[in-house]
C-alpha cells in the first residue's frame, strides 16, 4: 500500500482487521500520516504491526503471487486483468501454498507502471464506467471481503511451491545482464523492453525449485558470455 | 442512513456511485454534517439528490422490503438475521418487483431497536468474531459491492494461445545449444539432466508470444558464446 493520508491507512487497517488480515505494509508513507494512523478505531493490533518498507519490491519480497489492484480507466495495461470475482478464488488458491501480496496504489495516482511491473496480474473492483475510482479504505474493505466470503468455495491445491518474488526478481536481474552480456539489439532501444522483460519472467509460472534451476542456467552462461570463446571454438 | 459525520455521508455517497446505487436518505442529520458531505469527492450527483427525512418511518415509506443492518454484537436480535452472501440474493429477487431500502445506523450505537422496528429483516457483513464493527463507509461499500457483485464472472487468465509443441520444442533444442556452449557441468555428467530440462521448459506454461520472445534471447546469448569476449571485455 502506497498512502500519503493516515485516513487512509487507518481505514485500510479497520477492515483488514474486520475481515481477519493481519500483515499491512506501508511502502514509502510520509512518517506523519503513518504515525498519525496509529490511532484509527480498532486497528490498533493491525497498525502496531505495520511495516514500513522503502520500496515495492522490498515490502513483497517474501510473497509468491502479487496481486495489484486498479481502477482500469484509460490506462494501457500490459498485464491480464481479472474481475475480483474471478480473482479472488485464484488468490485463496493460492494461499494454500504461499503468501500473497494485494497490492493498492495511491488514492490519487493509483499504481505506478513500475509497481505494476512487480504484479502477477491484475484486478479490478467491478463499479460503474462513469465512476470507477474508489474510495481506498472502501476498496481494500470491498477486495478483502471477497477474499473471506463463501469461504466453503475452496479451489484445488496447486503442486509445488512458487518462487517467491525475490526468487523472480533474481531471475529477472540476471536476465539482464546475460541480455547485456550478449549484446541483445532492443535491450537500450525501447522504454518499455524492460517491462516487457519483467511481465515474461512473472508470466512463466515459476516453482521455487525451478528458479534456481533456471538461475544456475543464466549464471554459467554469463560466465561464458564474459569469459571467451566456447572451448571447442578455441582448440579448433 | 443516520449519521453525524461528513466524511461518513460522503463515503456512503461515493460508494453509491461507485456501485450505481442513486437514493441517498439520511435520517435527521446534523444540517453541517449534511452540506460539509456535499463537498465529498466523486460523489456529487449522489449528494446533489440526497434526501433529508426526520424519521426512518418517512425515509423508507415508498420501499416495500427495508433491510436492517447490523454487527450484531451481544444485543438480543428478534429479527431474523443473514449473512450478507445470502440476503443480497434476496435483495435483488425483490428489486424486480419494488424498492428495497437498506439501513444502515449511526457508527457509533448502529440502529436502535426503534429503527428495527422498520425493517423486514436484518443482515450482517461476516467479519471477524473479534473486530464486528465496520467503518460506516466501508460497510456501505461491502453491502453494495456484493448486491451488484457478478455469480457468474469467470476468471479468464488464460490469455493468449499456447506455445505449441514445435515451439516448445526449439526452444528445448536452443536451450540445450546454450548450456553445451556456455560449458554448463550437469550437461554430460547425468543421463536424468536432459529430461529435467525438457519439464522444466514444459512447466513454464508458454504462451506462443512468450516462446518467440524468449528464442531470440536464447539465440543471442548463442551467438555471443560462439562469437567471443563481452563487448565491454574486448574494448577493455
Amino acid at each position: 500500500m502506497d498512502a500519503r493520508n493516515p485516513l487512509n491507512i487507518g481505514a485500510a487497517a479497520r477492515a483488514m482487521s474486520n475481515f481477519g488480515f493481519q500483515h499491512l505494509r506501508v511502502v514509502n508513507p510520509y512518517d506523519v500520516a503513518f504515525e498519525g494512523a496509529r490511532s484509527a478505531v480498532g486497528a490498533a493490533a493491525v497498525l502496531a504491526r505495520a511495516e514500513k518498507h522503502e520500496t515495492v519490491a522490498e515490502a513483497v519480497a517474501d510473497c509468491s503471487l502479487v496481486v495489484g489492484t486498479t481502477a482500469i480507466g484509460h490506462r494501457d495495461l500490459q498485464h491480464s486483468l481479472e474481475r475480483l470475482e474471478a480473482g479472488a478464488p485464484m488468490i485463496r488458491a493460492h494461499l494454500a501454498t504461499g503468501h500473497c501480496a494485494l497490492l493498492f496504489g495511491s488514492e490519487k495516482f493509483g499504481l505506478s507502471n513500475k509497481d505494476m511491473s512487480h504484479c502477477h496480474w491484475l484486478m479490478h473492483i467491478p463499479t460503474r464506467e462513469g465512476h470507477t475510482s474508489m474510495n481506498l479504505g472502501q476498496a481494500v474493505a470491498v477486495c478483502l471481503y471477497e477474499l473471506v466470503r463463501d469461504p466453503d468455495a475452496f479451489a484445488k491445491l496447486e503442486k509445488g511451491t512458487p518462487a517467491s518474488a525475490a526468487e523472480i526478481e533474481r531471475i529477472t536481474e540476471t536476465l539482464f545482464t546475460a541480455l547485456r552480456a550478449s549484446g541483445y539489439p532492443k535491450l537500450n532501444s525501447s522504454d518499455s523492453f524492460e517491462g516487457a522483460v519483467r511481465r515474461l519472467v512473472r508470466r512463466l509460472n515459476l516453482q521455487t525449485g525451478d528458479a534456481e534451476f533456471l538461475l544456475g542456467m543464466l549464471r554459467q552462461m554469463v560466465w561464458k558470455m564474459k569469459n571467451g570463446k566456447s572451448s571447442e571454438e578455441t582448440q579448433g
